[in-house]
């Protein structure tokens, strides 16, 4: 049987921003500080890897030079799944004994090569990577630089430490993937958020008590000195709306976890790097459920009839010869 | 075109519990005074006719003699629609001007007549009854008295004011029902509760960030002097976990009005018989829609496909001779 | 608002079997009788009028002479609905200002003038016919004499003492018709019975626990004085299987009243003609629709959908020319 | 052809109260003692395993703490189909011989896993698991703990000792459940209660006049010795109406054997842990299909049309891509 | 047979930019003069109604309330379909006997009436609405502005003039639209743009070559003069990339009419307010097709497999009882 | 990590028409010239071994001696895969580190020896045979002398210098194929053709920027002097639509190189024999990439799906002797 309690870690810290390599870096630096503070789960925030664009909110022109500059360099520091990048994070999560779910500017392996997915990441504490979620609808201009997912990514893994899934950020206002997770018995929720203002809390603790479910809520601690010196779109960056130069502080963070009824755990804490230890207790899950399982009896399976189409979507499907197995890489 | 600015009112007041008709009669003069107020609409709290029956979380056996005296006194005491008492309030709501949504005990005119149902009554501001929405899944031990709607009660009405709808207490936590209210175009939701604590401000505040339209959140206030002198489920009422007999006050109330960006407009208000007026704009939808649209733009229709039963399930279908229209009551 | 108390007679006698005339004459100072001490109803039981045919339990061939003339007076002593047996009942009725449920043979008026039916008759205390219930499956032997009723006779009245139906012996056992009747919210239920033996007292108060009405339960007290004067088939009836005449009782009654949580409230009694007078109060049924209301809150119509075809089934529909109104059929 | 007679047993005896693991040891003890006395078939009583949830008669508050953690105690100790307290089962059953029908809490595995079930499993004696049915409406109080079940489970199995089905509890109020049985063809129906007092005893035996079936009619015995040590809710189940602690005796039993004419054919036995023992002839029930069949010539299908929707209601369907089979749990 | 020689006509105009009223009266005065100087089909650009969005391209975040407020304004005066504004349209096309075909800011009436898509509105010339294209994937900060379209408007019309669709901007780089259009058979492709500068010129042309098909090209003149008067976002109109202000020309135009071997009919022409004019004749477009006909000879259906799923794609799908026409409006 | 930028050569120079051995001689030649200057890609135009037979749109009927004797001559000098002369050039392309594709008339080696196919042969600046392209459908007349290809040659080579890939002239008109190559993450698109005017540039733009790839566009300089010798068929040449003896050129080249999005990196070059020198730099695709990625973020999977069998079609398949493994088809 499953442990039942165990202490979960929300990693409120900024990458380097746009540097892949000095990025993952850092993050194994933080996977093994939270493994040896006895966490289980490491949590980081939306599009950790390499960062979250923020300077998209400013954009200019479809053709505009910066612009594309800068997606270029972000599509370079993207992570390919799997690839080098995943390879050291899953040794860290081994070597830490840690499960870790990271977020990624994933690039697409399979076709094309050109689109970047924001993208959740689940590594076990084996190692293994269990899959990967990609956010199925991007938000405003966030739009420009990232594909839509396909429903292939609505897991809910059944781990050593529980039932383990996650959404990306405005997803939480998506009611009826958030009634997929739910009927997939989801027990610790991932909710990772570029930064975690009050509307963003709101929509993690209803998450909470509406799935019944441990809520780690994470979002990133940037400053401007995360920023690549001499980044031409700094201030495109400073002019979007919640994203401010001002203080310094690009990303304040204001993470932290939440119970199956909706209270804090431990935190939310903001404007400062910093691990969000907290402590998850399933057995509290059960005594949540009888009053509300939105799944589950709580549910009008007669008036409401939902289906949800998990298969990938592939923009080709090759036919090939089983025996000839194609080494293309594509 | 409809007016896009008004005030509504949320009427945050105890019914004279148990008796219909001196509750219908001090309702009578709510809606007056809303009306004189400059109010368009005019919400109640839950099962606000002839009051919430907080004694069913002290319930005690099914064949509890004063448990089995105190439904027959709520069912003789319930609404029927049409009925007696919808006709005075059809009539003050024509006389004030105002749209009325009134919380009923609903007893089922069509069939046995055995049967309560958790309803919300929309009145337009001429007088019609736009229709009767019965909550779909009562919680809990409310379930001891209250019989499940179906799917036909998912109303959005349109009407001058704008698209009105509403939704019954912990229904905020059932994401399908939810989306089916927003893929009508819900512009003005009321959400009734028997109270406004913090966990139902937050989805109140969900909610109206999620269907990007107002939330017209409405509690009652009722003290112990508003049960019937003597009623001998008053111990029960104070032993139920919420509803506490100490201070008096057995539903705090609690209610306000929010805006499309889930920012409070009026309220919320606690501990006191008052009615919260806010102005409604309704040109702020339009605004919010932009950046989410959860039965639009946010939704993936390729990935989730729902299917929304409106149909009414009846206990019955009878196949009568059209000439002869049969006029027995049920 | 209806009155909550009444009294209820179950009138268990003997008609002069055979003899039309001389049993309504007795009915009619039956009826007077329950008047006088109060009775608000008064219910005779099954094909009281002009007696329950038991001979039929030891049929003969279908071409035997006595049997066919058994028939052929049994025809000649039915009641026609209306007609001049109706008038003198409904006479007593409205004189008595008593509510009258009478058991009894009807012959077809509108086609044929051939089949006879086991029939309920309803009279309000006013003296109108509210209307007949003919059996809708005559058991066993039964099928001899009577033919099948359709779903236009299954009567659930709205009068002044309260919302008034019945069905006839083993109706009891169809599960379907239980259903209807308690869709239409029966309050006070008939149920009328040759005798009443411990299987019937079981389908009575099962059925009243079911309906949460209370339930007239009535049987007939005959004895073989009752029968005509040498008549020829006196043996038939002690041959057949319940009915002996032994003790020279043919049927042994056992009326009594339950109440809606399946208790008796008056009787049963056997044995003897006697009127069983009980007390009715509605207010209790309300009281017990908390637990149960098998056509409401304790059904499932998204499980289960019931069509009741409650056309009358004509032999023929003619066609004619609208200026002549034929107003007779026959 | 089967066997037209065999032993059946009503297994009355208390569960280990809320411990899963050792009532399903004394289930399967019970189990070979059965077999080893000849039954071919074995019944316990309603949600036997781990225990009837007697205390949430006296619920308090939806958040009340000791009723949530009962509610999480139960859900741990709840039954998974199949699953490890199944297989045991199923062993039992092969080894005695004997085909098993339990009464359990059933955890549901395919959703969400937060709703309990109250459930008949039915086992065959090759210790397979033919099916299970779930209760479709729990009563008064039953509804805070139980979901409802749907139209799927209204199972009548083709078993080598005859065709089997069962209801639970207050489903026996049911007219329409009760027909859809009757119109399978049952033979030997399950009719199990968590107490069969008078009343209980009234549906059962109506039940096999109407159905023409013997009705294995099971409760359970239980005292306040079978509750856990120091048990928190153990003065609420006190409190609860039928449940009494004051002679000890929480459920009394009450459990016996029924024939197709309604007449007991063994018990029924009180008071006491006892398995009672009955000889079914399957024989007799054709003898009393002439006079009533009520799904076949008793009935009226021009009348009463009844659909019965058996489609399971799924939370949600899934379309998976039929290559990659998903190996996740749910 | 269809007539093989007309004049179609490229409308190179500007809206009354963000007035729909204004901008309607406008259109129908140049659907009238196109008519009266011959042609048969008149194009206006890409959501010519109430103008294309070009601010956009500068955005700022996804709270920003200059943003929402524009995006409140383009809603209001988007085009509803059918609705007043077709209704004129309609009324033009029908009188001046020409096809229209308009580019408009759509806003969907059916599902929450919050989302805009980027739609092409085809009328005939008998004034009826044939159908609508919604752009299947906006453009970089397109998205931010209007949802995606379904395969359900991939329209190819089988007009009197002949064969008539159109894509709409970046769409005519989506190989599998263009094959899709093709494949129907189209003759006459309408190609509508905000601007149509060299680029979109090679993309027109090609469409030509490949489709052999007729391809009416156009683009929107548009100055700054054309902005509503004090409008807060001109800025970031004239900060977008390809959208200057400097010159006062935010849309030069650029429109014109290719044959099906890619050379220019008529134009292109930019920098002015035009209507361009050219001949059309369907029998040129066999000639072509002998050396190319992409879907037809020059495809290899062995080795391209190719479904498109043409059903609309409901946000919600409702089950309503067919006799009770549900009047609600969504 | 590959290399970004390079130097790419296109080879725009005339066969020894119908010399294979010549012809091979005077490409060696040329693959070192180019490999001296830099190129680490060398590309030659379509069927340049041993050259483009323009005579076939001069075709007489399918019995003309001249015709078959000139066919008859191609297919000796055509190349077989690997043979003779792909070995000389695998020699060539290793020795001048250069990646070489060659437009090639291929003689099928594996089954009847008598078709010739419009092949692309891809060869490694390390000598190896990639792999062949064979055009899936030739165009009008060219359909005398060329097979038809299948899915298996829809290479996209994974190289150091980038992912390399290419089409045969009209083939840049079919979309699927088109699309499938833009799937394989294509980076640098070799696109050949005969001789390459404005259409062909046309296609060539719009492929390179559909594709976000670099395009070396190549087509051949050929004069008459190239022709042999008294070659009977020099005025069927003169008399085919595009190719003219006037000015004695036959074939007047246009190569050039484009960039990702549309615009000449270098060339286009006409009316004499060169070697078109463009730089490659890989970094620019990405960039390109946010705006437009037809088979990535601008694709709609669930609106098309398309599948390419990229399996080969062989003749026949050999069913062998599994030790008698035959290693060579014919």
């Amino acid at each position: 049987m499953q442990s039942q309690t165990f202490v979960a870690a929300a990693i409120q810290a900024s990458p380097v921003v746009l540097d892949l390599d000095r990025s993952v870096e850092k993050a194994v630096g933080l996977i093994h500080e939270a493994g040896r503070n006895g966490a289980k789960l490491a949590v980081f925030g939306e599009t950790w890897l390499p960062g979250y664009p923020a300077w998209i909110f400013g954009a200019s022109g479809w053709d505009d030079p910066a612009s594309k500059r800068a997606f270029a360099r972000l599509q370079e520091n993207s992570v390919e799944v799997p690839g080098p990048a995943t390879a050291r994070l899953c040794d860290a999560a081994r070597e830490a004994g840690v499960h870790v779910v990271m977020g990624i500017n994933e690039r697409d392996k399979s076709f094309s090569r050109g689109t970047i997915y924001n993208s959740l990441l689940f590594i076990s504490d084996e190692g293994q990577i269990l899959g990967v979620h990609r956010k199925l609808v991007p938000t405003h201009a966030e739009r420009i630089v990232w594909g839509p997912g396909d429903g292939s990514g609505l897991h809910v893994f059944d781990t050593p430490i529980g039932r383990l899934g996650g959404l990306i950020c405005w997803e939480h206002w998506m009611p009826l993937a958030r009634f997929a997770m739910h009927a997939k018995g989801e027990q610790i929720h991932v909710a990772v958020w570029p930064e975690v203002p009050d509307i963003h809390h709101l929509a993690s603790r209803h998450y909470a008590f509406e799935g019944r479910c441990y809520v780690i809520c994470v979002g990133t601690y940037t400053t401007s000195a995360d920023l690549p010196e001499g980044f031409e779109l700094a201030e495109a960056v400073g002019a979007a709306g919640d994203f401010g130069l001002d203080a310094g502080e690009i990303l304040p963070g204001g993470s932290g976890i939440i119970g199956p009824d909706s209270q804090w755990v431990a935190g939310p804490v903001a404007n400062q790097e910093v691990i969000v230890y907290g402590e998850i207790d399933l057995a509290r899950i059960a005594e949540e459920q009888q009053a509300l399982d939105s799944a589950g009896h709580y549910n009008r399976p007669d008036v409401f009839s939902l289906t949800v189409d998990e298969r990938p979507r592939s923009q080709v499907s090759w036919i090939r010869a089983p025996q000839a197995v194609d080494s293309e890489p594509l």
